[in-house]
């Protein structure tokens, strides 16, 4: 008799319902993904090496929408901008997801691979070695608690009292409406981040650079 | 017979309970609460009106550190600078409850003080009040994933291959061990943020402004 086409358990479908998953609780545990999988822990572990390796099915998931290769091609500012939005989206799909993959090693090729690309365009810019990987994590960083942001109300500070906090109030009416909100304050802050980072240049702190700058000085 | 000096249940044992809760299983329910506070439901709506004032609680608890008012009366760059550390710091320790947080609506009078603060500094500084809480918002986003980087491993791009990704190998090496990468990361970006902050200072974009900028007009 012929196999069926679509085997009961495949990484696919195992990836998919780890998503759902950890979307739902939280968190991944191999119990409770054979659990929503119907089948016994044992069963996974024919099709996966274990829970580590489902992080990372469901990084490349993820990953898989943002990693367009030619992005890297294009001048530093344009090239983490559009990665930047293509990242949010993808993540604010799956809010559930950010902590776990935000804390989990990042060992896998394909993900070396995007980081590679990306170390490249930087450098090739003039940034120093020593400051592209903290811009990297930096940016990550506020593309991930902005996915969470896109994922909050739209209205985010509510029930506002005019005569308590009035420049509030009038800094809040200013604030677009809806999914807008979220997004302008993502625009906002990439902005300033990547005008940020060209500070960097221009105050000479590309290859072989190093000096302190104003801000972190100060504290 | 006297009461005992401490009740059995009192808001300060549920509010560190429902922290604890939300570290460990990512989401916070009035029946799990009970559970692990060993009561019924109907006990904790004694103390608490439901799940919403409960989050509250977990912020104030969270932010009772941050809030130091005289840090708004210090220069804009410095007063964001020191709000952010602290922040981080804070949220940190409770890794768990940045998504909870993040996506919960700001409703407590508390929260409007600080943000009206946050917002008087600001536009005491210049900028227009059409940018102020998307500034806010941006700088809270980086906080809150540099919080999940925090509590990411200290090595956290790993088994890297030399060969096949030798620009990131070399860029990882440049990396300070231990928690000083998230460390740097961290005053990397919070410095290019306000950095970037300055420029929209510089470009005019101050009160009756609103000019586009570079960035995201071209993208």
């Amino acid at each position: 008799m012929a196999r069926p086409r679509t085997p009961l358990l495949d990484r696919e479908r195992i990836v998919r319902s780890a998503l759902r998953l950890v979307d739902e609780a939280g968190d991944l545990t191999i119990p409770a993904l054979a659990g929503v999988l119907k089948v016994s822990p044992s069963a996974l572990y024919h099709h996966v090496t274990g829970r580590a390796e489902i992080v990372a099915l469901m990084r490349a998931e993820l990953v898989r929408s943002i990693g367009e290769r030619s992005l890297w091609d294009r001048p530093w500012d344009e090239a983490l901008g559009g990665w930047a939005r293509a990242y949010r989206e993808a993540f604010a799909e799956h809010p559930g997801i950010i902590r776990l993959l935000a804390t989990a090693p990042l060992a896998e090729p394909f993900m070396h691979e995007l980081y590679e690309r990306a170390v490249g365009t930087l450098e090739a810019a003039g940034f120093a070695p020593e400051d592209v990987m903290g811009m990297i994590t930096a940016l990550e960083s506020f593309i991930l608690g902005s996915a969470l942001d896109l994922v909050a109300p739209a209205v985010m500070v509510d029930a506002v009292d005019r005569v308590a906090t009035p420049r509030l109030a009038d800094a809040l009416a200013a604030v677009p409406a809806g999914r807008r909100r979220a997004d302008q304050a993502f625009e906002v802050g990439l902005a300033a981040l990547i005008a940020g980072y060209r500070t960097l240049l221009a105050a000479g702190r590309g290859r072989g650079g190093g000096a302190g700058d104003p801000i972190s000085d100060q504290a």
